[in-house]
């Protein structure tokens, strides 16, 4: 296998995303469109002057951790256009790989291509990397706490997970950036787990069903291999949860006390169940979370409190 | 003109974004389908009982500026059905208009409608509104602070404008919020109006053509109505770029005081040119933007850096 | 069956065009958005104003026959948006049937609605009526001529047809236009009957197959319901292409005398083989073409050659 | 809440499917424009007759299980127009509920509305509802048949499950259909679930993997929820699959005595992993297979070989 | 023309489907994607180890006739990207033509590619072949048997054909797969040919139309080269048809004795109208339906009684 | 740079759209599968004997002025199928460049390819083309007429504009194509500049606004770079639009006159106002118009009254 295919856009797409890759290049090519609406014009006025060659790089301008370098290349190469013929008007390099860290000033991508549909693209390919690694940064500092902690404390450290949180459009990408971080993820969609959350038992119960009614009848109706998820607000509610056999009980608003009662009963029963925390754990002492010997900590700011890396295209015309 | 239209999604469809709702309610109802994968396993395992009526709210948790209200209106209705004979099964009240403030624990939307429906569009719906009032909001700071700042100098505020970073997929929205929070939009795209960057520069002398030359040459190919920028980063590119006759001029990494020299020199030239600084501006002390008494100032930390607002939806089943 | 159905879209859709209301209504609305971009810029700048109510028609400015008026119609009203509690804000009433002569000054269409969406509608509104007035009414005047040449020879009139050069995107409403002028249609894409033109026979020949068996292969293939035409340049192959048994056979350029022996020679021999012409008719005299006792006369003119119609469409705020 | 809710085609996305209403809408939408192609010629070519106002019925013409109702009255619906103003010209009324039994003659679907859109959809129609309701018939034999089996055993059925063997592009109603005859669902999804197949293990094989370190190493990237199932041919795979703890086992080709054991084994063990048996099952006799004490049992044939059901559209004119 | 062109997928699209290639890998693009959701959750968590270079078949695990392996081998190969640097990734040899037999065992494609997308393609890949396969083996089957039937009886043999009744969204697959199985092709779509079958007979006698007046009236709407056909279900109303001047008349549930009536009646007029007869053919001797003298015998059963053809795909990681 | 780049699709797209070559392709591919419908029924049935290799041309039949012949060469090529293994089968070479002249019996482009996509994209290639170039020859024409007056007249001539009267799905196509006969783009678009027409006035005046209030408010609102248009229909109004600061004011309906007196009063006011007049221009004498002095005139006309260009393509079997 070459270095060329284990860097690739194909190659990212089925074992980082496990897409079909001309699924992902759709959505990359209809955000070209997006920013290009009538045409580019200052590209158009200019015209023949910006098919000439020219070489190019993706700067970092801060430190970040790398994510989504080749999506961003992609994007690049798509706009020198998919004939067989030209497609060669485009090479591209990753100098840094995924999930690693780039300092402030390294360089991220090295390219040669054409003027033209550089300068169209630049906008929208840094828009969307800027993004990923911004997410992949802030998750980064979040997993480093919290592995310290844990190692400070003696304990293993909590999994960290990110939420359903994500820009509409985005999620897949987003949630994989978050891996990049060291984060792992929650469901992937309101598909991929069933979760009873205040609003169901509020429904079901409505319907005359307790929580633990309510679990048996859903658990019944799941595919193979679909987990299931109760959300509580306090420790009766988590013990019903423990009983009706639920995978996962998310502990919402406990407080680090009752969080650390919830574990201590979760393991004197001997079950299997998982303990997620959640709700604004930025605001908590990273230590007091992990102290509770809690087994997730799920934290939507992961994606959205994220501010975007600052990074830039720089593009050198070739002696002609 | 009733009431009912003036908050309408139609309304905003025409009136903040210039659009046709039913191409902006396709795209709502991709993001429902983006979150929902094979179909969402909780509801579908929960049954008949997902389909008693509801009331709900959508709630600030924080302080903040609305932005998108009615877009998040829109993706609960459509939700519902968007058959005739079932349409009054959702109907909803905006409480507080696009652009005002909403302090923490306001309700933002009131709404009757069926269970399964608002279960299956909740995150969806929140993430996308959560996004538009952060922008707006953290624009609005900003934005007022450029007001205060030339208020206590007594001269009239700059112009704040956003950038082309923007998410892909959301440019309209995210461009619209931050019109809400108080700024302007620089271009909406790349064919709305041509820009002469660093990049393009760059080309244009490797063609052998001088900033002015340059400038001719693209000015004669512009469509009617277009308008022309220059980037320039010194103050010899700046007066080629007048003289070329630039509708605008971006200063950029200029230093303070040569901002103010440029302002002076174009003051004495009596030119209409608009100068624009860009670059990092959140960086900088406000009030000493404004006292170099420049046009425009740019920001794209408006969006890229503006944090969600936190927001809840909440559920009550009623009494059956 | 009230009138309102007999003049509606749906109506329109089903017995005009065969077609599915919803996917016509899908082409109707990507073409307002062709023309919006990233959203009106006027409409938007105006903002609130635009939401009055106001009264409005589309007016023909020279005389002409109308067609895809519903069309129209539904461009105005599905911009209004397709919630069906705001549904009401728009109506209109159709003052020309579809294939009728209007003159100069003629209300083609009244209507009440909001200013906002009917000043961004208006325009794609007009392009796509002004094409297809005018093809019907360019086509309505080949088809008269013709008439009155049979007339005056004591002759039944041959079937005027279009053809398949219609403008890409437009096909089945360019094809319906030139119906309501008087044509029938011709083949309505390349799945809807086998035609072996000039360049099908070659690759034939080259393969070494003679017209005849040419014709046996392909009719052989062909699902029922389908029949099979064969282009012909000279009188030697058009009795092969009798003898083979095509249902229609073109006469590609012949002499005017030589359409008349080849329909002479076809009534002599009693078969049901209908003759075309085809070929720039539109530069010889119809009473000649008439003349030759021809079945069908095809001309791409009446969809390629046919101007605009001028129509205007006018607003009128309602006294507040 | 009302009858008319409770049979609604939206009532049927949310609970039956998880989906969005628009989004099941937008596919009956394309399967109807499928067999229009440039316009239904015969409705065209009849004209205005076809816009009068006419009863009809969908009938059983064998005895089935119904499956897929709702969607099949949408489709008629839809083809009737979505405009608010003309929705009322068509009205149904569902006669058996989905899973019912019908017997051969009975009447499935009541409707009034115009004879153009029945005419034009008919096909359509039927075709979706006639595969529908023959997996659910064929389900619900098979299911029958295991029940009954379970019962005079004295034993607990085990679990019928249907597979990813489906029609490209009817995953998720096919999937539907087999709950609907009784059987539940693996994964609807290669999202849904991880599975070590036979393949997967000999590319991990391939890397220097044993199937216990696959598994660990899969399990540790899973999102949260998302169980993990193994595939094993031999009863030593058997036992490294349970002891790298897999969520279910999947025993491929097993003789129904090596089935046995694998179950005593499990049993003894005390641990929760469940055992599936699958690969043409149904060649086998189900009262053995029942007799192993298996957990799940898959059939791709509940999908693949169903035949269809048999149904008829009957319209009937309106003495006008 | 070199073999490899001559077996490729491309070749397939024209000759077989009459198709831009380009739309019809759109569709098996779509079809990948429906079974990845959020992503492939195996290969995802497998990752770099599924890159390896690897060899595989798809190979037949039953006789059966070869329908659609072009298809299959494409959706292969566009899961590896279509990225020309890269294409190389994938070769594939058919080693069965379409149509051809194909016995139990045999390898149908011999391929070579990298593991990640073959194991995340297979099941749609296999999917859609089985089907196809399926329906070409049935078909065959029944058109050996009429075709031993005509030799047995010493007459021309009926055309077989297949009907309208194929699965939503695989039409034109459908109806490919019975002309590799030896059936010929009915109307492609409700455009394609007129029928006046009972229903709309039945609109068109509620407008005051005899079957005649009707056959008149649309005949001369339609457009050039596309046939009519009537459906009738008595002999008063055949010879009414045969009047009309229909192309092709439908016997629809007459007798045995009947059609051949009915064929005999035709055969003295001396009239070119076709003879059909439908309606579960597949209950009826095929002996006594080729002993009528029909034309045309129409089975929607070649289609929606076709079992699957079983099929597997088979891995074989290369020795690293 | 090599010459193949210079005068691919891809080049055309980048400089002369300003557009992403997928986005057109995507368009170029719609309009193929436009008429192909089920599949071309022709070359399906002459099957094998099609995907001979064949030589062919694109020639003009009357002089005109080149539009588009990338894009039919693309439609030509993107047929042949985009595989990478197999894109060397259509090969192909412009003999004509973007906005030359072409005389009757001049060959446009040379390819070699295969005869099956061939065939089958022959009349949507012209289609196009034909359109494009007809609207660039009488394009051309005009401006040839106007550049000739102002020569004679010893001024420089006004600058010659297209209108937004272009065909629905088309703009940025025929747009183009006037600029290659001579003219400048008006607005690309309702999002690409501000003008207050006829109907904006009226719906401004309602609300109490006048020309210049209403004025202010638009130009507070607009993004940077995005000018101003009014449209005035006498003298008053002519200076309330100048004083209200207009960048350009369009005459509609001045006599000659009249356009003269605007000209003196801009000119002696010194203000940059630029003056354009509109409204069936072609039936005006050319060197009046330019006599006025006024700076732009726009042209509806050079799209909608365009006749097509008389195009043929001629293909030629190899000797095998």
């Amino acid at each position: 296998m070459s270095t060329a295919l284990l860097t690739s856009f194909e190659t990212f797409c089925w074992t980082h995303l496990g897409q079909h890759p001309g699924a992902v290049r759709e959505r990359l090519s209809a955000w070209l469109s997006e920013d290009l609406g009538h045409g580019d014009a200052t590209v158009r006025a200019m015209g023949a002057m910006t098919t000439s060659a020219i070489n190019g790089a993706l700067v970092a301008k801060q430190n970040c951790i790398v994510a989504g370098l080749p999506l961003a290349a992609e994007m690049l190469r798509i706009i020198h256009g998919e004939a067989p013929a030209h497609g060669a008007l485009f090479a591209s390099e990753v100098m840094v790989p995924e999930g690693h860290k780039a300092d402030s000033g390294a360089t991220l991508l090295r390219f040669s291509g054409i003027a033209a549909p550089l300068l169209m693209a630049e906008r929208s390919c840094l828009n969307l990397l800027a993004r990923l690694c911004g997410i992949a940064t802030y998750t980064n500092t979040v997993a480093e706490r919290v592995r310290q902690c844990a190692q400070a404390a003696g304990r293993s450290a909590p999994r960290l997970l990110e939420t359903r949180k994500t820009t509409p459009g985005l999620k897949i990408f987003e949630k994989y950036a978050t891996r990049m971080g060291g984060a792992h993820n929650h469901r992937l969609g309101l598909d991929a787990g069933a979760m009873l959350k205040e609003n169901h038992l509020c429904v079901g119960a409505a319907a005359g069903h307790s929580l633990q009614e309510l679990t048996g009848l859903v658990r019944d109706q799941l595919p193979l291999l679909t987990g299931l998820e109760i959300e509580v607000t306090n420790l009766a509610e988590f013990e019903q949860a423990l009983e009706a056999g639920a995978d996962v009980v998310m502990l919402d608003n406990f407080s680090l006390a009752d969080v650390a009662l919830a574990v201590q009963r979760r393991n004197a029963l001997g079950v299997k169940t998982l303990l997620e925390i959640s709700g604004n754990l930025d605001r908590k002492p990273v230590e007091d979370l992990v102290a509770t010997g809690v087994d997730l900590m799920s934290m939507g700011a992961l994606i959205h409190q994220a501010p975007w890396t600052d990074l830039s295209m720089r593009l050198e015309p070739l002696p002609s």
